[in-house]
């Protein structure tokens, strides 16, 4: 029988998982979609998702990507998907891909948001998809903070303690700090993208920044962080129910055979 | 003794909720409150809300009143209260009122917004915080047919069946149908501002409003279903767990003894 590839763009509230891969005991989002392929399709399949999520980390437009024998159309295959999977997975998209494409090995970029909710009162509607932080931040000087981090750097401090890499340099091509509202309620969004990303990465920056709008830290202090290459200077590590991979972008080439 | 009045702005999301009004063996938001008070204060105290939420509605700013012989200060009974309620319940300010404040009689107008999420796919973080529609609505079309409604006007289409009032008629000040973009997932928000409501009233609107974006009624049909007085011939009752009770105003001289 002959295989294709199929890619898949996913969104999930990771509330109740204990993150993408797969665990033993533990309801994890790579394990609902597998369970829901072999129920449509009978087959076994192993899907690769362009990354990890963590625990409670949420989903906006996860790629994942899979080879199958089904002769099911793309959009079939997403409408039995959606009807197979829990209230809280769901495909956005799917199409046929080049035999080759690999979620994980062709993506050159991802973006990330991260939602911080300030004030003096948690918005009730929010507290598993924001950090609540409960003081007025100082929107400007974390815009003003985050211009040190644009660009191709070592982020060694923006990568939690004990991880193995062979290099922490990446190149954050955008990094805004963004007003956000919503149910009344006055919210931060930071946005980041990059060629890639260090363990918690975006979860520290978010830490740190956070220290900057709170008055502790001048906006300059994150350039003194990044130099020092070493995680114990920045900010606190944001908690993952704040955390969403928004996109994940693939070259062209990805999608020829 | 001496007894005084606080007015307090609650907050919740009503999905783990029997509705505001205590019921016996399912919770409820009003013995939430009750329950915190007596925690706090020693005093059973009967708390009123502006109004009854039904079971899966939410609120962003439910007045609550009640009397209390306690000397906390509003604001320390404001953070007292948050310390114990849970966590989907919460309190956003709390003032002295005058003696004869009541968060029932006193009001003279409320607001309420509905969340709709119409498009192909479900947002997964929205499943209980907006009405799924499953197709593409006409935001000009609904847009159009609100303006029908805005005015005097006998609401007994508005209403659901077998309920009991002296006069259907209401006075809507202000009716907006709002593009809302969140978490990359349109939706539209339709806000509905009044001197009363009739039960179910304003999830009779929205599911009245939907038939019109949908395209299988042009916007003029809205004048005929007032027109009829008659329940039947308008769109379904739209779902609970998309509405929110706004806000609830009160006059001036509520406040003053």
């Amino acid at each position: 029988m002959s295989e294709r590839t199929v890619q898949l763009v996913v969104s999930y509230d990771g509330t109740n998982y204990a993150g993408w891969q797969i665990q033993n005991d533990q309801p994890t989002i790579q394990e609902s979609i597998e369970t829901a392929l072999l129920s449509i399709t009978g087959e076994k399949i192993r899907v690769t998702g362009s990354g990890r999520t963590d625990s409670g980390v949420h989903a906006i437009g996860q790629v994942v990507s899979f080879r199958t024998e089904s002769k099911l159309s793309a959009d079939v295959l997403r409408r039995a998907l959606n009807a197979e999977l829990p209230a809280d997975i769901v495909v956005r998209s799917s199409r046929n891909a080049a035999s080759h494409f690999n979620a994980i090995d062709c993506a050159i970029k991802k973006r990330y948001r991260y939602l911080v909710q300030e004030g003096r009162v948690n918005d009730v509607f929010s507290r598993q998809y924001a950090w609540f932080v409960k003081k007025e931040l100082d929107f400007d000087a974390m815009q003003a903070a985050a211009q040190h981090l644009i660009g191709e750097h070592d982020f060694a401090s923006f990568e939690a303690a004990g991880s193995e890499r062979v290099s922490t340099v990446r190149h954050v091509y955008d990094l805004e700090v963004l007003k956000s509202e919503r149910h009344e309620f006055d919210k931060i969004a930071i946005e980041v993208e990059a060629n890639g990303f260090l363990y918690n990465m975006v979860r520290i920056i978010v830490g740190t920044l956070v220290e900057v709008g709170k008055g502790k830290r001048p906006p300059e202090w994150v350039a003194e962080v990044l130099a020092a290459k070493d995680r114990t200077i920045g900010g606190m590590t944001a908690p993952a129910h704040g955390l969403y991979l928004l996109r994940v972008d693939y070259p062209e080439s990805c999608w020829l055979d």
